[in-house]
């Protein structure tokens, strides 16, 4: 939503943009009042972007915490101690706030209320008690993110702690202070999202034996089966004890009790599941919320209150994908917001001379360490798009980081996410070590800049062989991608290879001798891709599927065998796609069956 | 050029799609016969795409070396012993391409002649010197680069050898074999580009003293003075002798001597020059060279014979900056566009439903690691800007890899040209450690997808501490450069600074007094940003310039002082790009003094 230009003018009018005002003193009619609710990533940015557009506003920033502009997402690597200081995550004081940025900054603040009609917020001390009413010309709600469920507790029972404040690191590291280091200290992480890892591997760090709770069928829930799958076993390789399709249901003076009836024992429990919008406030001010329960907002971060805006974990996005609008939790995009909002503002003072562009649709583009691992993704999941009903066509490709032929190459799994009408990338999920943080951001660039996949092919990108190949991994799923979008190649997922082999077709893996005998789907016939031309003929009627260990070879021996009239399709991401696929469902069968 | 869609009918005509023949034998009447110059990146690619699209066709490799499909970006490092095994650089042999591909790879095959007319080539067999004709019906020139200038040669004189092929890293190889090793060796690389750096930092690796012999004034003459500063940093850390502005006149029974006079000892000497288009059998076939002196093709990469295409480091590329006529040696081109020509052809005969979309225009994205440092450019430099008359923006910042309150991170200098008119980004620089690759291939992305350069800062870069910050420095030149495309902040580069401050502007430095103390830039004054406010008053009159050490500070005290009506502008990049710019300048000042 727009303000109407003579309502904008007449803000503009009211103060002179020459003026040259030592901020909180003189000229307080001129100035314009800004009240931001919330001072961590997208609260603060709108702030310190107000202050460099608008020497002489008032900027005001309630935070209910004891701290703002604090490195929120270290939190769980000081409980590591990764993060030796603690004084390394608070980016940012009140007072260092003032001293650059002429900040008036109150923490411990609870805002309880707002006034649109007075255009006043109240505000809570929450050490005193005491209450206070200021007035804005402008509010920027960033009220950030919330749980969704309430976190249990019991009084003889082990503490429960969510990891997303200062106090809350205090907390944790009070609790490991606390435990006696001749017992081995044992914890549980209620969720296994992002954070939820994160904290795992660091408690794991600190020597603890963790149990990660997970409700789903394996962790990180953004994710596909087959590529959670490493995840998972990156999981047991370090000991923790996964428990999936499961959740904690109660506290025992021990531990936990789970909904499948199980006792774990823990002397500490972190909650780490699902966050969702903190918009109390702005419901009982009767601002509009969106379908997802954020705070709806137009492209240019405004509510439907021309005084109000919201941004951050508290306010809705449009999804890049579906145009809908959604959430998205990501601190990228909250800090973006909240500058791009304190830009809006500035021009309609005056003090830019063109309005920002809208938002751009949020992709979700997310990346989390997991021990040696790193897993990454943008937009969305086969899963997502199947639930949706929305068409699509899956690539997965095994490339190493770097040319073989130089020593350290670490292999990847990659997944994207293919809209079949128009070409371009719907999603992708990179699972792997050195290079996957790389190769999500020049999709996400991709996808942002609304290239189809098969330009993928095109990217010129960096390559010397310590960093990439001369083809690159994005290079060849845009090769891919055009393979299938000209009709060059057919490939069938792993999930749909038992259906295919009822229906008669034959399963031809074209790997080496060796490494078919090194582990084999079962039902499949071994003939090298260097002996198929001579083998052709020997064939046995019907449907053929060709896989070798990645998808490469199978390939060109797809390409071979369509030349000669077969009806044939290349198992997508070869053997280890499968392998993958095969172990994620019975891991959920054994869950199930457990 | 394309070909009249009649003749193209009548090749799709003339045979059979669904024939499923064994390479090699059987109707040959009816097979496309391909004939590939070069067996290397470029012909290579074709010569396997050729094959996947079409399992009948002839497909012919001629190879003027001993070897075909060899990792040639590994070379200087198996000098260096990090690449152990010579195998490992070999990665097909003529044997394993006939089992895969069905290819006839002919290695020792100096292609001598092209009669367009009659569509044969003559190709002269350098072990036996017998000559044999052979026709095409296409023909793919992928014959590569050749050294621009003339490896001196004296009998009585330290061996050259260029790094261009497996039997150059042999003979390297031999000569540090034969070196006793109780005398310290020394060698001279000629040129300073990519393969100079990496031959350098190999034999620096091997224990050998390398003076490196450079005719520009500074290593890696694409990068700008400031950027190539702390290149010549590396060097001079690692024992590098680094001559620049000076060339090798001659050799000596103990070395070489060099164009100012000097004499430099050496047992071997390294041809890393210049590289051009080996075009010569084009030239003589009458085929059409462009004004680069590359083989002229148009975007499918045709030659003005429609039979004829040329692909790689012989053939000419677009410039994206400037649409023209270029040469860009880089192998991920060379491997694409060899691919493509194949899908001309593919299309052509039939193997394809629809052609293949036009090459994109070349960046010219490049990367070379030196020791610790990374370097990475792509598109123009500001140099080459400026010599063409061309308007542009500069920004330099000085970013972390990632989170800053994460351990480990690591500083970067970066580098990137906007147009003024079109806000589209021209070029970028990188010189840090890790992370350089990543942001040098997603600001080739934005390039490729023509994004302007303040999009940059709506990308949606996966974020977590270990990898990236919540606002990328990719980011953040975005904002830069939207800050200076809006007139928000006004900047001024490094070599601007002398004439500013002769003409009277006062310089001051807002970092803290300790940061002013460890250097500061000569008549400077030191207002600390967090105290500016209270000094507005007392600066002196006329044009002022602000500094910080990377440049964030010095716009938000440009904001400050813009606001309070002063005419301000904020020294890009701030004392580091002033302090590497000023050193590049020195160096220059030396080497020609001395």
């Amino acid at each position: 939503m727009r303000r109407p230009r003579t309502e904008r003018q007449s803000v503009r009018a009211s103060r002179s943009v020459q003026a040259c005002p030592h901020a909180g003193s003189g000229t307080a009619d001129m100035a314009t009042r800004i009240i931001i609710v919330g001072g961590v990533a997208a609260g603060m940015s709108a702030a310190t972007r107000l202050r460099r557009l608008d020497e002489s506003a008032e900027i005001v920033v309630f935070e209910r915490g004891r701290h703002v502009s604090f490195a929120n997402c270290g939190l769980p690597y000081h409980v590591g101690g990764v993060i030796e200081e603690r004084s390394s995550l608070l980016l940012q004081t009140p007072q260092s706030l003032r001293s650059r940025f002429a900040l008036d900054v109150r923490t411990e603040q609870d805002v309880t209320a707002i006034d649109r009609e007075a255009r006043t917020v109240t505000a809570r001390d929450s050490r005193t008690g005491t209450t206070l009413t200021e007035a804005y010309d402008y509010l920027i709600l960033a009220m950030g993110g919330t749980p969704l469920q309430t976190t249990p507790a019991a009084g003889d029972a082990p503490p429960v702690v969510t990891l997303r404040s200062i106090e809350d690191v205090d907390r944790v590291t009070d609790v490991l202070a606390s435990l006696p280091a001749a017992t081995a200290a044992r914890a549980v992480v209620m969720g296994a999202g992002f954070i939820g890892l994160e904290a795992t591997e660091n408690l794991v760090r600190r020597g603890l034996a963790v149990t990660l709770v997970q409700r789903g069928a394996h962790p990180l829930s953004p994710l596909d089966p087959e590529m959670a799958s490493p995840v998972a076993d990156e999981l047991a390789r370090h000991g923790v004890d996964l428990r999936t399709g499961t959740t904690v249901t109660g506290l025992t003076p021990t531990g936990v009790t789970l909904s499948d009836g199980a006792d774990v024992t823990a002397q500490l429990v972190i909650d780490a599941r699902g966050i969702g919008p903190a918009a109390h406030l702005a419901t009982a001010a009767g601002l509009r919320l969106g379908p997802s329960g954020g705070i709806a907002v137009d492209g240019h971060h405004r509510t439907d209150d021309p005084r109000v805006f919201a941004v951050g974990d508290a306010a809705e996005k449009t999804d890049a994908v579906s145009s809908e609008p959604t959430l998205v939790t990501m601190a990228g995009l909250a800090n973006r917001h909240g500058r791009a909002a304190a830009d809006v503002i500035g021009w309609e003072t005056g003090h830019l001379d063109a309005p920002p562009a809208a938002a751009s649709p949020a992709l979700g583009t997310a990346i989390v360490g997991l021990f040696d691992l790193t897993i990454a993704l943008v937009g969305w999941s086969e899963q997502r798009l199947t639930a949706a009903g929305r068409a699509h066509r899956v690539i997965h490709t095994h490339p190493t980081d770097h040319a073989g032929y130089y020593p350290g190459a670490e292999r990847m799994a990659m997944k994207v996410m293919v809209d079949p009408d128009t070409g371009l990338i719907l999603g992708a999920q990179i699972v792997g070590g050195r290079g996957v943080d790389k190769r999500i951001d020049v999709i996400a660039t991709a996808m942002h800049a609304r290239l189809p996949a098969a330009e993928l092919a095109q990217l010129e990108l960096a390559y010397a062989p310590q960093y990439a190949s001369a083809k690159d991994p994005l290079n060849m799923v845009g090769y891919i991608a055009d393979n299938l979008a000209s009709g060059v190649t057919d490939t069938l997922q792993w999930h749909e290879l038992p259906a295919a082999m009822a229906a008669g077709a034959t399963l031809i893996d074209v790997r080496s001798p060796q490494e078919y005998e090194g582990g084999a789907i079962p039902g499949s016939v071994n003939i090298p891709l260097d002996t198929l031309r001579d083998g052709v003929d020997a064939l046995p009627g019907g449907d053929l599927i060709v896989h070798c260990q990645v998808g490469q070879r199978g390939h060109t021996a797809a390409r071979i065998l369509a030349q000669c009239g077969r009806r044939v399709r290349n198992l997508d991401g070869g053997y280890l796609t499968w392998q993958a696929g095969t172990h994620a469902t019975e891991r959920v069968g054994e869950m199930a069956s457990a």
